[in-house]
């Protein structure tokens, strides 16, 4: 039976996709850019050339058809036993990936004012595809998956009851990265430590900081969406909610417009006023640039420090995403200042991006690759595998 | 020469007051309550008798009037030297006491949008009080002076810098009382440690964490607004900014309701359903009271290991305030998890609410009284000395 898989991660700018053989191996990555404006593909792996869509109307749904098309066309998808989606938003109740039918997009579709701008994309494309292609198995992967076993006490704000009843608990996210990273944390920090006080630093674009114990997660410094916890690119991260209702009585100001602010101009670029990427900051020799930099890593070091106290000390350190698995600078400076925790790096090993970057004393520091997409295509592997036994 | 000194506090719904003379000691201290309704003065030391007030129109400044009005009729203000005045806000120029003059009330006048709940009645009531005796000296004293030697980097959020240059930074508050317990840090901690990684948790009706290093705050929980930070009696501390923008798309959610939601009716109160008094809640055997408890256990135990990454690890942590120096339940239920820093509790010590509650080994554990009239009082006194002696 056909049991290649396509991942897709469909945003309100892009759609990512990869598409997996019956083992699991990459065929063939890229995207979708620009999909309001005039679409084209990218591939990021493989040696197809760049191919342009005419331009299409209606998001990520367009820009999804118009990608199977263009593989259908490319003799791709011959093979293809089923797609995963990337869901931002599973709710309260989905603690797994699930198979996809009209019941539960009905669920996922009421989450969608939870998560206003990322899930309507998601859903958007699935709700297409499905349409178009009822028979072929369809799986929705969540971000807030692996977080559903915190304990209560790390899903609550401390704001009324009622709001945590209404569904405004604190999810956290980039839980398909922890998935991935938590399954690798024994062979690169031994199996003791793997099921210990682990904090994984996923720094990428967005960033947030998650506690293991047990190997599942405990708390997340991401909260109700994707704007709370670390700072981030152009993201603020956690903010005194005073400063929320200062902004939004000034002239003028909206609540899309406060939005905005907070979700584009700030964070690494709104300090800087320079670029939202860690590397050109760090390349710059503006004063500008050094002091986001700064921010950026006291506000790490304080998120680390936060949930070590919530587990009670501190056995692995993990670095993943962009900037965790890239920038020896960032981590050896946030390193350098966690000797309190007797924390010691291995700087050659840092410079290389080694697996393991300590100096073999102290807590385990270790870069492990984040692969949401590859966490998606082997749950829906999976689930691919179950159906087809039944 | 007349050296008494009369410390006000005038808040929206209050009007503490306490009189010192020239030796510090306390004389007299009470509250004018319910200013606006049936305005009425308690004395809460003392053994003269409950006074009321007849209704007054306009608030603290009319509060604040009648009870010099009071004060002056029981032969109490002979003596009266100096007025020293709480004011919440003194932006980024002022580190310390200040005599009061119309270029400085303008000044605090300008600042009061970033107080807006806060900084307007002690300002009304430094107008009339300079009104009526033009002759006498008045001084004010800062929630914010204490804090502004932080570093830049502390004192920033992850927002654009224009915002910054617009004074949208990390003030911090609850200076008064810091200021006070830095004082006592060497007779209850030792020099050594006095100067060097220090937390204190002032845990009131407001609570804030600051981090000292060498006696100096280094940076603090509580950021723009009285709202960032710790959870407290009825704030919910520190939000994701998302869970404000989705509040505020609710309908019929006004920014004003959103703020009083945040301010009045979250925190230990929102969570509990019960009570914003730590007491009701540690009496009561109600499952909503415990968890509420539990997660202000849970954030304490964040700030602190926040402010330690900050620090560089912890050689004291000094419990301040209501829940702070009466709470031996709550001390022990922090301590009993940060023995990864090494803390160990003397439980004999920590229940009767001893000055030095460790176990003699890790970090110096303390608990202080705060008295930020009597550190209003201090600083009122040091300005009429100096300006008697010109």
């Amino acid at each position: 039976m056909p049991d290649d898989q396509l991942v897709l991660n469909a945003g309100s700018a892009t759609v990512k996709f990869g598409l997996y053989d019956g083992q699991g191996r990459l065929r063939l990555r890229g995207l979708v850019e620009r999909i309001s404006e005039a679409p084209r593909l990218r591939l990021l792996q493989g040696e197809a050339p760049t191919e342009r869509f005419r331009p299409l109307a209606g998001g990520p749904a367009d820009a999804a058809e118009a990608l199977l098309a263009w593989l259908e066309a490319e003799g791709l998808l011959a093979g293809l036993g089923a797609i995963g989606h990337r869901v931002v938003h599973g709710g309260t109740h989905h603690a797994a990936p699930v198979l996809l039918d009209d019941a539960l997009l009905d669920d996922l579709e009421a989450l969608a004012t939870l998560a206003p701008l990322h899930q309507p994309p998601a859903l958007a494309t699935i709700r297409r595809l499905r349409a178009q292609q009822p028979g072929l198995l369809q799986v929705a992967c969540f971000d807030t998956a692996f977080h559903r076993h915190q304990p209560r006490v790390h899903q609550l704000f401390a704001l009324p009851r009622r709001l945590a009843d209404e569904g405004i608990l604190r999810y956290g996210f980039h839980g398909l990265s922890y998935a991935h990273v938590a399954r690798r944390l024994p062979e690169v920090v031994g199996a003791e430590r793997a099921v210990g006080r682990v904090v994984i630093a996923h720094l990428g674009q967005g960033c947030s900081l998650c506690a293991l114990r047990g190997g599942q997660s405990l708390a997340s410094s991401m909260g109700f969406t994707a704007l709370d916890g670390m700072m981030m690119g152009s993201r603020c991260g956690r903010l005194d909610p005073g400063v929320v209702l200062h902004l939004l009585r000034q002239p003028g100001m909206t609540t899309e417009q406060v939005e905005r602010l907070l979700y584009h101009d700030s964070g690494l670029y709104g300090v800087s006023g320079i670029s939202a990427d860690m590397r050109d900051l760090l390349a710059s020799d503006h004063p500008q640039a050094a002091e986001a930099v700064e921010l950026f890593v006291e506000r790490l070091l304080q998120e680390i420090g936060a949930l070590t106290a919530t587990l009670g000390g501190l056995d692995a350190l993990v670095f993943t995403a962009g900037i965790g698995e890239h920038s020896a600078e960032i981590r050896e400076r946030c390193v350098a200042r966690l000797g309190w925790l007797g924390a010691a790096l291995d700087p050659a090993a840092n410079a290389h991006h080694a697996p393991r970057i300590d100096a073999g004393t102290g807590p385990a520091l270790a870069v492990i690759p984040t692969d949401e997409e590859g966490e998606i295509a082997a749950a829906t592997r999976q689930l691919l595998e179950a159906s087809s036994r039944r």
